[in-house]
């Protein structure tokens, strides 16, 4: 059983974001937006941050009070989309829910999406033409995948959950690849019958659902999920320790998924439209 | 064994279509754009004229030769778009080699996009929200389960073809509906076996490709092919004599899905943004 190291991988693909960083003629800059004071958002915003500082990117980080009004923060968004300086707009999701996420996502230039998230970029990969940027998540699996040869072409994909920044740009990226892709969720049937039958597993649930004797062997895994046990220990959707007996391929959690998407995100903050 | 009538219920649809458009303060108007004079683009936009003045929408065929270029189409699309009384433009496929048909289709404004093509209203369908438009053939489909009350959700589906008129935004849109679905093509392997799971199947290939035995006993077949056999009969992907032995349901060819996407675009042709 081979671990698929994605935070040794991610390391490489920053170090190629960054040399190709020194070598643009303008500086990317990406603009974060953080509304409200959630923990969590707070981390994801300062690793970006952190990532960004460390490949040559200038980002600039917006917090903003979470009774911000939508219409408030869709006028910032509309300035940033003008602002010649700005290459990349990010904003932190969860958003406050008086605020709709999906006009926010929508107000964001397409050739400044470097979530990948908006109609325009999502549509382009939907009828197979090339977006402005790819989701980070998916393209950051691509990688990881690739890195370590694992066939795409013909193979059989199972994908557990169908979110609009996994599962189903997760779908879309592997069948413009050639792969068979079965998209399961919480109304599909005969669950364990779906996962047994995948050369590649991709779990993006966030609980411990793939467990001992359901996927088939030699099988390669890939693990999205993360979230804390009972213990409080960093873990993933699969039963990494019985999975690593009989898996060719598996992504751990913490190492796996986790650094690529950040790497995969920079690689698109490095993109300059 | 039932076979679900497409042509009886395109009927209901269109009538359905012709008395709303009767109570519409303004009446829709669809401008077709036909390139060049490839015989069968010539039959289908007439059927689509035709099925335009059944239900009261004004219609313009506005024949092009085939040597246009493609910034004189550009440039028609873009009057089109800003021509107040045009409220639907559809242009005619295929386009001359020489006419980037991405192009074109991206050029037509999402309001105006009665096919659901361009990437803002494909981009809507695939993160869930409510496109202006949905493709005619998949929602032509749908119409049909739900005319025979075929349950969707939790269903096993599988769909064999992956282009962005039929087996795309189908996944999207039965995904949508909570089914499970597998989107099979070219590079699938063990196609039988991936046939006998499922509880519908929807094959757009264009060849015989469902044939005895293949499928599990009372499942659901939609039959989206339609082509002319050795004999010069037209006939569609599944083999209708011997599947209609163990299947549940079955759409025939000709008279299932073929008429659903005339009227289901006609549906579409009715709204006005």
């Amino acid at each position: 059983m081979i671990v698929l190291d994605g935070k040794a991988l991610s390391i490489k693909v920053l170090d190629r974001v960054k040399a190709k960083v020194e070598n643009l003629s303008k500086t990317p800059h990406l603009a974060v937006i953080l509304v409200g004071d959630d923990a969590a958002s707070k981390i994801y915003v300062n690793n970006k941050r952190k990532a960004a500082e460390r490949v040559g990117i200038k980002s600039t980080v917006i917090e903003l009070d979470t009774l911000i009004s939508e219409s408030e923060l869709l006028t910032l968004i509309n300035e940033l989309n003008s602002d010649a300086d700005v290459t990349g707009i990010l904003v932190q999701l969860p958003l406050p829910k008086h605020i709709d996420k999906n006009k926010v996502v929508e107000a964001i230039s397409p050739k400044k999406d470097v979530d990948g998230f908006t109609p325009e970029n999502v549509g382009k990969l939907a009828i197979g033409l090339e977006p402005y940027f790819y989701p980070a998540t998916p393209q950051g699996i691509i990688m990881l995948l690739d890195e370590y040869k694992i066939p795409i072409e013909g193979a059989d994909v199972v994908i557990l959950g169908r979110s609009n920044i996994v599962g189903k740009p997760m779908a879309q990226m592997l069948l413009k690849r050639n792969a068979t892709v079965t998209t399961c969720h919480s109304y599909t049937k005969n669950l364990e019958d779906k996962i047994k039958t995948a050369d590649i597993l991709i779990s993006a649930v966030g609980k411990k659902i793939v467990r001992c004797k359901m996927v088939r062997n030699n099988s390669c895994i890939i693990d999205v999920g993360i979230f804390r046990d009972s213990n409080g220990k960093l873990t993933g959707d699969v039963d990494f320790d019985y999975m690593s007996q009989s898996a060719g391929y598996i992504s751990p959690v913490p190492g796996g998924v986790g650094p690529m998407t950040i790497a995969s995100l920079m690689y698109n903050a490095s993109k300059v439209y």
